[in-house]
């Protein structure tokens, strides 16, 4: 079995327009599909709406007991839910889910962190995944059912963590990649892996580590870039069978980057 | 196969000790069950903290384009996500859905209706059930997944819909009634039909319809009852093998009341 899993970034997926270029391309996907999605400015907005100030440290986001209520509320409701109603309107048997649902993925609280300033920093309902459960959802795919990942995940003691979407899509691709043929593709604003970062004409269509390596030392590859890529390259390692990172139209057209090992 | 099919109201889900006394007693259930759960409370205080006056004629909550983001957010979110994860925790595979995953329930928009004072009144993002697809769910359930429905359906033109919970119980049980032995337990406040309202020791262990249109006839039953009961009679004549109405200790006692055609 081919499987495409597709990462789709908060922006692309809270706006009406673009949401529905996404949904078009991603339903004209032939064979297996999931989405994975994220959904961090509508939560933002929700919260300032309800007067709650974001605490972020070091550029991370603080997960209070307050913010998991609403990154619950717009990720696993809102978002989800408008992606799947569109999708079975685009006649793909969408099913939404968080890894509580039938117990996917699983995550372990993130223990407090000692930062750059010494301070001891608990970043609250933060989920890092510990285990991907594929049996039931394998079975699903095979019968055509499409799989809408949010990233909340549980712990399996009763509580939803925070979890980043990017880790969800190359966790649970690398969990897939034990019984189908995994495509990871990573959509986000730009085509894919720029050498200048402000021109898309300057996209690297093939990029292995060493070349990697080699661009982060020297700086060429944008700061933002390297969690994806690390992520990206650690999927192929363990046996995803392609990566590619490039922004919705890349997704129709098969431009983008694609990383080899 | 025997299938249980619990509905439970707002105020039980939304506490958060008797939601979990609920989820002790729902998990010790033996066989197949499913519970249907509403989360008005919570929606309602939502729209206040946003400062979103909630719209109310005759008594029913119309269901605007903001009212509608709010249902879903707390319905299919945050009251979902967190009986899901704690189910999980209770050795309980559930699965937290909408009518829109998998297409389960297609509900079309309810049309403007004429009101008592000539007044033609559109309710908004309303959904009266019009079909439920229960191929996979059910073949889900033989595997003993735990199906945790939200009172959020879709027309399969991509918008989700609002949707009563105790239709939604009522009409899965007639669908799923082809093909098991099903059971549907209304829990709500008071341990099942009384004589008097006020005195929880003149419950009626068993009502037939023509009693209860008998009761309802001389203003015996609550007037707040009736629909319940209307959907309960309904549920048998269209297959249902039994219907109870009870409270959250009627669910482990097996206190409450039968109906009988």
């Amino acid at each position: 079995m081919n499987l495409t899993i597709v990462k789709v970034g908060g922006k692309v997926v809270e706006e009406d327009n673009s949401l529905s270029a996404l949904l078009d391309d991603f339903a004209s996907l032939t064979g297996a599909k999931a989405l994975v999605h994220g959904g961090g400015r509508s939560a933002t907005k929700l919260s300032e709406q309800l007067g709650i100030q974001a605490q972020m440290i070091e550029g991370r986001r603080v997960t209070d007991a307050q913010t998991l209520r609403i990154v619950t509320m717009v990720y696993a409701g809102l978002v989800n839910k408008n992606i799947v109603a569109q999708l079975q309107a685009r006649g793909v048997n969408a099913l939404g889910l968080t890894g509580a649902d039938m117990g996917i993925i699983r995550s372990d609280r993130r223990a407090p962190k000692m930062m750059s300033d010494g301070q001891l920093v608990d970043f609250g309902f933060v989920g890092d995944v510990r285990e991907v459960h594929t049996d039931t959802i394998s079975s699903l795919i095979k019968q055509e059912v499409v799989p809408v990942l949010s990233p909340i995940t549980h712990d399996g003691k009763g509580n939803l963590l925070n979890t980043n979407a990017d880790t969800i899509a190359s966790e649970f691709a690398r969990a897939m990649a034990g019984i189908a043929n995994v495509k990871l593709v990573f959509c986000f604003e730009k085509p894919g892996v720029l050498l200048n970062p402000d021109d898309d004409n300057t996209l690297i269509p093939d990029l292995d580590f060493d070349t990697f390596k080699d661009y982060q030392a020297k700086g060429i590859v944008a700061a933002g870039m390297i969690p994806k890529l690390d992520n990206g390259f650690e999927a192929l390692r363990k046996g995803v069978h392609s990566v590619v990172i490039t922004n919705v139209q890349g997704l129709k057209s098969g431009r983008g980057t694609t990383l080899k090992l």
